[in-house]
């Protein structure tokens, strides 16, 4: 479907694992040769740490800074305790202050500072911007490096501008106007440049500029970015003044990352820092245990609910049979809820002075959804048993789904008013709060109608 | 943290909310005057489908315009029910080919039939183009009006091409180079051509291109686009003929559409077609209750494993205490490896072909886990119940945990083979097989360490 002018991805990863296993360099080369940039990194990826860094030395000079750059930061770190010192520098050299800070991070303190001391000046500079903004800010992931022209220039003047920066600038697509204290006044695009006389001033062919400020939360400022369908989304220090760009592929690998993050956590497991292949079994056990206890030891509230109606469970057996799917509808019920808020404020469709909204929505919803699962359960329950069973079933199934959805839809609110990740912090209250009273309103329902 | 010139959203929501309650025309426009096109469309996006024609007719036309190019098809669709005839053509043909045939397909077709007709021959042709791929397709979302130059010819005619399509062509930073057949040849940046003397021929700067082929699926191809950093992805028939391109901002909202739908349906509800406040409740509930309904019937295996060990449990009241538990741990385990696999294969991670090597260290994963939780529920059961019932707590745990991982990592690879969504095909299975399952292996563990 997808067209590369080579052999399959499943031919090239044999090849590479053969010439790999024999120590053959020139094989290895031979492998990469045909390949884009962006088949490389995928057979880079799925290799181990020190077949890696072997696979990426027999990279041609140019290609391996491309390559490079679009690793993953954890990867990055990884090749460079693999590679010889002056390769690392050249390549550090070579990469965006963005891209260069979320290296630094992942690398221990003397091999980050010894890259940054062999900088230029300029780059020097350039970097420790970047590195000035808090982890998370948007201000680690932007560019320093943009284009800049002025209200009262003239369109020919800004394209002089664009053109001596070619080389340097993230983008040049989209041209920042600022005024002589570097506040943003606008926005212009080359299109719009080029559009106009070379005469026309600035001011008359920008845009009103939308901007985020260098300390705003980098998810947030990305989904701006998409959102807005812009290139390029200024950033701006408190004082409205210009500090660097974010480009679109920047905001779209942040997106990404957090995809996977969200991903991960409403699964209950920690991101992987690496693909799959490529960590080890340790690492994913490490990444998913802590959140499979914390559920485990929630989860034993359901064994003191049942403990405390034993007695019932006693003279009745038969109740034991319908916990499991009693539960389970309680937590799809409640999950359900959590899905569709938890990405409702994500898209900014629901926001959390909507509390209110969303809770007499989802006991409306968890109502209708209990009264029809209801009435078939006690229809189903009544013959398969008797009618004493059904009509437990049937209520309890009514009073289960109410109450899973009103809960499982103010959790991602909740959690976002304590700024904790809404998935996150759903996926533990529902799968134990949620289960524990599901459990209590059957017994209760179980006791008054069957008289126990 | 992100800045608008303006009032904040909650005020501006309060004042139309106010404006809409009485029917005042001049105070909706009101509103909408300070705000950019993004707060103009999440504010109509909160309204109900009659507020918002209402409030959209207030809009300028040229704002008019910008914002209903930016609404979902569904609330495009809406809207044409609520607005003249005429008011609706104009925006119809102000449209990109590709957005007009999104709403097209959501549009009754005699609506959408009269629309056409009243497109210019152009217009018409560009749109029946993209109208031609199936649904799902990325020649579906591709954009007809492209930069076209070709190898020989040199970088200032390719330059004067460029100016003179600066209206129409959807992007102009990404030329496309063919041959006379219309193959596609490379790609050259905007940025390289006023990097290069005017004299040079297209063929020395250009850079090899990749592409993907119309009929391929519009999500894989997004990713593509996005994993590859460019702003313009090619889009060729199956002779490598281009035809269309595929632009960021169209990849990136096809990639956020994908993430609703996934993050819905793994959550085990249909994704809303509107954002959840202006969806009615009992369209939220049709989009949850086949899923739900699916999943308790599926559950009622659980009633009958639970059943077929009546004896077992009047035996011994005190095993049904642990079912939740047991179960919830199972059903834990599963989908930490099914959402780790699952975003893998998103992400290119993992491929169908590595099925064995994932069996191999889930199993490895889930007996770890297992091991780990086995042996902390053997200590805390041994002491709170007695030595045999921390047993068989322990070494269901690990039993459980070893086939729910396994299990869990199979499904999105066997979801992935039949060609289904890995994330859908996933959940049914995990929260019915592996309960029933997990079920099976505790009461059989049971009866022989109890000697029941």
């Amino acid at each position: 479907m997808i067209k590369t002018p080579t052999t399959t991805f499943e031919q090239s990863a044999e090849q590479l694992a053969k010439s790999l296993a024999t120590n053959d360099i020139a094989a290895i080369a031979m492998v990469f040769h045909p390949l884009g940039t962006t088949e490389t990194l995928e057979q880079l990826e799925r290799l181990n740490t020190i077949d890696r860094a072997l696979a990426y030395r027999t990279l041609p000079k140019d290609r391996a800074v491309e390559v490079f750059e679009r690793l993953d930061a954890s990867l990055q770190a990884d090749l460079v305790a693999g590679l010889q010192e002056k390769d690392v520098s050249e390549v550090f050299a070579e990469l965006s202050p963005d891209d260069r800070v979320a290296l630094l991070d992942e690398l221990p303190a003397s091999v980050a500072n010894r890259l940054i001391l062999g900088l230029d000046e300029r780059q020097r500079a350039l970097t420790s911007t970047v590195l000035g903004y808090p982890q998370g800010a948007v201000g680690r992931y932007m560019s320093p490096e943009f284009v800049i022209t002025h209200p009262e220039m003239s369109v020919g003047e800004t394209l002089e501008r664009v053109r001596a920066q070619l080389d340097d600038a993230e983008s040049v697509y989209t041209i920042m106007v600022t005024d002589a204290g570097r506040c943003l006044k606008g926005v212009v695009s080359l299109r719009d440049l080029m559009r106009a006389e070379p005469v026309e001033r600035v001011q008359d062919i920008m845009k009103k500029p939308i901007s985020v400020e260098a300390t705003s939360d980098v998810e947030e400022a990305a989904r701006y970015c998409a959102d807005a369908k812009v290139l390029v989304l200024p950033i701006v220090d408190a004082e409205d003044r210009l500090v660097g760009i974010l480009t679109v592929d920047d905001a779209l690998q942040v997106l990404e990352d957090a995809e996977s993050e969200d991903a991960a956590r409403s699964g209950g497991t920690e991101p992987l820092r690496r693909p799959y292949l490529a960590t080890p079994v340790r690492s994913i056990v490490r990444a998913r245990v802590v959140w499979l206890l914390v559920l485990a030891l929630g989860a034993t509230l359901t064994v003191q609910v049942i403990g405390a109606f034993e007695a019932t469970l006693e003279a009745q057996v038969v109740l034991s049979l319908f916990i499991p799917l009693l539960i389970g509808t309680g937590g799809n019920t409640g999950n359900q809820a959590a899905t569709t808020i938890t990405r409702a404020l994500a898209l900014g469709d629901v926001r959390p002075r909507d509390v209110f909204k969303v809770f007499v929505r989802e006991v409306r919803v968890g109502a209708l959804l209990g009264l029809l699962l209801g009435t078939l359960g006690f229809v189903i329950a009544g013959l398969a048993f008797e009618v004493s069973i059904g009509l437990v079933i049937g209520l309890t199934l009514l009073g289960v789904c109410t109450m899973a959805a009103s809960i499982g839809g103010l959790m991602p609110l909740l959690g976002k008013a304590v700024r904790a990740d809404p998935a996150v912090f759903s996926n533990p209250f529902i799968s134990t709060f949620v289960d524990a009273a599901g459990l209590i309103i059957y017994f209760l329902i179980a006791t008054s109608v069957l008289g126990l």
